[in-house]
């Protein structure tokens, strides 16, 4: 018999709390009850589930009794004040923001790579950062095969990682252009529309963007490979869904093309896209809306004796946030961990 | 006295072609007569150039007599059919496309690297690709100080690389998008407003596009060094003008960002806009009609012991084609190699 749960979508009326209504009614996750949580502007709104409506909750620590799966997408300020409090309540949180991800004992897991560190939970399961989602579901496979000393990724992510305000910038920005009138930003600093903006996250005191360095340390924890050197450049780009990466691998054991393609054709939850004579390689915009990650243009990197080219694509809403975050739960209730 | 030129630009009513045509103006080149140059579709048609008009001409090899400098940019066959007439008539032909740039005793130039390769000319001197040009007047003065091994470009590439029908094309999908009518193509093989396409020129036997080779290439024989490595992912992304660049490199003698800052600081040709802590990096926006290559985001790669990231941006069709034939052109005539 099927297990079933009470659960609770906290950030629900947000890009990717809505997206994550959207996946657990078409993946049929055991719900006993849903409940949408959101800040207190939400409050009494209706979202539709499963062909009913339901009524969005303001979050309220007071009401957390009875919760059993709790799914976090609300800002890592939410997630600091109340996960522990869920926690207490009796529930288990996967938590979609930046607050747990590098706390150690917790664990950061992507199910196709590291379902094993699930196991260890204390209440609190850390759903990576998006971008490094798709690039460990991508480069693990041929990790375990060649074992990859270093990574350079150059990102190319859609506004849709920062959030609706920021679509709607860029639907706005858009519309401003074509029609002749001032461009408003609110969201940027710079105008996004027909721009790219190599600026994603806070700058830190090393030069890199937080988001850069998530690249760098949550590749490493999810992976569980502290010697993976990492660098990256992450670049806000004018595409409304799914984030983009050339990636660069440098391994300890010579892998050709023709493995690499061998070895993804066979990794789960990625779709190998590679031909380009036929002008077939992974696009963002025909990514956006499916659950893998597409990977093509594999080519040998002939700059240094064991270097392969990547380029990869996911829709960031789907695997790399609220997608990622359901097969967490689906994997707690599986392997009994709730 | 200054030296006075009958110059034609041949392909005058491409988007390179007017670029020519206006900063041969701006920068007053010292001209005794001016040609436009196209194909018979465009012949009759005016255009204007410092408050006159000229009327475009067909091209017809029997109509070279007088012309001591020839612009060239209207793609490779057309330059392999007419340069080398041009060249017998007597004229020094500075061609913008791929035809001779890799061909032995042809140099290929960007003034502010290596202008001694131009005294070498028998007629026709190379402009070499948007995306190396950029790319080598950022990297030249760090090669110079700590020698670059290895080179990894990814780049973000506007849609005047293509042509003046490519940024129709952004403009008509927007629009169409817009107001959602239905997305056509013509030019590119997937929709390239809201889409990114790792794809620009053809694909080779090797995986890489002719695009990723030129950088491969052109680099090496540019900076006049066979043995620095280069690998590159080439990306056409929904922005109209400047082509941007993610660089990562690794030297043979530790540099460290300051001093790439400083050596950047005082290079020619390039202007450094560092200051992240204000949002200041260089943006494609805001270089599109600027002469200077744009070098920000300056950090070290600690993926390596020896290695250093960069985000470069410049105008495509100023520095990355049109700018750097003129410039070419005015050091033809400073050097008396015409």
């Amino acid at each position: 018999m099927r297990r079933e749960c009470n659960v609770a979508v906290v950030g629900a009326t947000g890009a990717v709390g809505k997206e994550m209504l959207k996946i657990l009614e078409e993946r049929d996750f055991p719900i006993r009850n849903i409940r949408a949580i959101a800040s207190e502007r939400s409050e009494g709104k209706t979202l539709k589930f499963a062909g009913e409506k339901i009524k969005v909750e303001k979050l309220d620590s007071s009401s957390f009794k009875g919760i059993e799966i709790a799914l976090f997408s609300a800002g890592a300020s939410i997630s600091r004040e109340f996960s522990p409090k869920m926690v207490k309540a009796g529930a288990v949180v996967v938590d979609n923001s930046k607050a747990f991800r590098m706390e150690e004992g917790v664990p950061l897991v992507v199910p196709e790579v590291n379902p094993q560190a699930a196991k260890s939970h204390k209440g609190i399961i850390a759903n990576p950062n998006c971008s490094t989602i798709q690039l460990v579901v991508a480069i693990n496979p041929i990790h375990k095969f060649a074992h990859i000393n270093r990574l350079n990724v150059s990102t190319y992510q859609a506004v849709s990682g920062t959030g609706k305000e920021a679509i709607e910038e860029l639907k706005k920005q858009t519309e401003q252009w074509i029609e002749g009138d001032e461009i408003i930003r609110e969201v940027y600093p710079h105008q996004i529309a027909f721009n790219l903006l190599p600026h994603i996250g806070n700058f830190l005191p090393n030069g890199y963007t937080e988001e850069e360095m998530k690249l760098v340390n949550e590749t490493r924890k999810i992976i569980e490979d502290e010697n993976i050197a990492v660098t990256a450049t992450c670049v806000r780009v004018p595409v409304f869904i799914s984030h983009s990466e050339a990636v660069n691998l440098q391994t300890e054991k010579k892998i050709t093309p023709a493995q690499v393609k061998s070895i993804l054709m066979n990794a789960p939850g990625v779709i190998l896209q590679d031909k380009p004579e036929e002008n077939i390689y992974p696009l963002p915009l025909e990514t956006a809306g499916k659950d893998e990650v597409f990977v093509g243009r594999i080519r040998e990197d002939f700059s240094t004796d064991k270097g392969i080219n990547l380029w990869i694509a996911a829709d960031n809403l789907r695997k790399g946030a609220a997608l990622n975050t359901i097969q967490i739960a689906e994997l707690l209730i599986k392997e009994n961990l709730i």
